[in-house]
């Protein structure tokens, strides 16, 4: 029975990973969980799956938790979050909450030497470098949950890591795909919240229409994989079956696909490297889907791409600057505040402001994304 | 240094592999080579490579190699090619001799423990339940060349034999996709002969035409991996870049892509757990290929591969007349003896005819393909 922990249950990770683990209850079971606002559905959760541990965000949920479930051990927001990355109890600690405040408590869980399934993007974005000595050091193990990600862990068991020439990352190209310039200065709110192929939350679908979100996983992607920039490439594919593929030195290419189906990649995380039955998700009909299409990516349009490759290939803070600077611009959009392409400029003005220091601790990483949180806020 | 063995250096694998050892001189080493009529590209390769052992089919070869080449040992015929199967200097055996001679030097290789880069359809095909049987008692190897068979070896790296659910082999559908029985039958030999995407020997792109190829490649499949006829499916991809797929029973599809360069395979058989360089194949370019097409085939049209499976799944003797009377129908054909639709007509007789017998020896199955085929030369 593999115990595990799931930090940000009520989202779409969180209950796809509620859907596998309910499968298969005889090889699973749920320690402890977390959510944010969404206490009603974390108590429906609670009431299903009996965790030990449970964390949440707000005061309210706190007190409907504590009164209706009095035996259970309730902590509260980033400190709630961190106490469940670290609890002995677990075997695998699923980090799918999104934003900064997983990269803490996917530390805990690494310095407790635990296998991560890694959701949270920002952990390798902001703190790649000190997270990958730190997983050596403390002999923990990160499997990528992420589906392109997955895809590329899956598809790596073909070879080995100093056999790859390079990585190729699909994206779906978003919403906005093959628009200009000038289309996405008229983008509205609702128009960016309607993904193609995956339905999540709101931050991650903006990310996506901007190819913010590609962005990210071309930086997790060299930190994961220790793949150079030069040799990580995206592909605009707009069905999402292919979800990556490795080259090898050898010329052949190793790829991953399937239905747009979080619960594949949430599943593999935890049985890896076994693979266990999977009954929930449709079986791909190559037949049926008849084609599928690649296309370059339009880097000068969609500048959260070139962008993130710039700041990977400089390295050291910028990425966590890229990150940050994205983070709150998004928010600035969905509070109405700014225009689309402003989210572009943002993160454009504050990398080309930053000088790039070395990340020595988590504390630094924590001091450098309030102060750029606080500045762009102030001005907006 | 690997010691290499190749039986038939002067067909299209044959010659292939030799472009991969010349890449890779520092690695590999022919011992042996074999070639049925074309002594002069033989004599070239002996030139270029100082192999210890030749075969050749032909009295003519053999007296002109003797005589330029006094110092080599040069064997004859199928005898020829049987004891270079068994050479004790070669760690690798290359079968890329086609038809049923192949059968016999693959097993003296398998009887020595080598390791085969299979590459000849016939010998699992005809003989498959024998040779798994004697791959295990003798701790031989068997590595699939076929561009398909080699893309379901290498994307089983990613999961386990029990885990898999369902190979998906890849078709380019022949020059004739998308035909009629009534189009079929006015095909010309010439016309038979223009594969849209691999250039090959002729009897083999007759049975891409046909699909019979396709179908020898799904029984080769369900001997090599071990997985029923009903878990093995057929898909055309007219532009054969992806070169096939597993689907494991999470729902999760690892595929092989690349461009269609038998280089790829043969050296992965060489180098197999590893991955060398290859920079003689071009890289993939998924964004240039634009898009990859799949449809259902059409095996009542084709019914080269309808046949197959119907063998297949009768088992025992039955894929071995499937693949004597194919062999035999398609020489008539070739020979301008029989019409194209008539390839199918002989399979079918022949299959309707024969009451399936278990396989017990080499010997066994010589004698049942010699004399089906004196029975249909008889009969044109």
């Amino acid at each position: 029975m593999k115990k595990i922990t799931i930090l940000g249950s009520t989202g779409s990770i969180g209950t796809s990973a509620i859907d596998v683990i309910r499968a298969h209850r005889d090889e699973f079971q749920i320690v402890a969980m977390s959510a944010h606002g969404n206490h009603k559905l974390l108590m429906e959760q609670i009431e299903e799956f009996n965790p030990i541990y449970v964390s949440i965000g707000t005061e309210e949920g706190r007190r409907a938790i504590e009164e209706r479930y009095p035996e259970l051990t309730v902590y509260m927001g980033e400190e709630g979050l961190k106490k469940l990355g670290a609890l002995d109890e677990a075997d695998i600690v699923l980090t799918a909450v999104s934003g900064n405040v997983g990269i803490e408590a996917t530390v805990e869980a690494v310095k407790k030497g635990k296998r991560i399934a890694l959701a949270n993007k920002e952990t390798l974005v902001c703190a790649g470098e000190l997270i990958n000595k730190m997983v050596e050091e403390y002999g923990a193990e990160i499997i990528p949950v992420d589906s392109e990600h997955s895809a590329l862990f899956q598809s790596l068991e073909s070879g080995r890591r100093e056999e790859v020439s390079k990585l190729i990352i699909t994206a779906s190209g978003g919403p906005f795909r093959g628009r200009t310039t000038k289309d996405l200065e008229k983008v509205k709110l609702e128009d960016a919240l309607k993904h193609p192929n995956w339905a999540m939350g709101r931050k991650i679908t903006i990310d996506s229409s901007t190819l913010v979100n590609k962005g990210l996983e071309v930086i997790e992607a060299h930190y994961l994989f220790g793949i150079d920039y030069e040799d990580i490439e995206v592909v605009v594919h707009p069905q999402s079956i292919v979800h990556s593929l490795v080259e090898f030195r050898d010329r052949s290419v190793i790829a991953q696909l399937g239905i747009t189906d979080m619960k594949v990649p949430i599943q593999y995380a935890f049985t890896y490297p076994e693979r266990g039955e999977n009954n929930l998700t449709e079986r791909l009909d190559l037949v049926k889907l008849s084609r599928l299409d690649f296309e370059a990516p339009d880097m000068e349009v969609f500048k959260g791409l070139k962008f993130a490759f710039e700041a990977g290939k400089i390295g050291m803070s910028m990425p966590l600057i890229y990150n940050t600077a994205n983070e709150v611009a998004v928010d600035l959009f969905l509070q109405g505040k700014i225009q689309y392409l402003d989210i572009y400029r943002i993160i454009e003005e504050a990398m080309g402001k930053h000088t790039p220091v070395e990340l020595k601790n988590i504390e630094q990483i924590k001091e450098i994304d309030r102060s750029l949180r606080d500045e762009i806020y102030r001005k907006y």
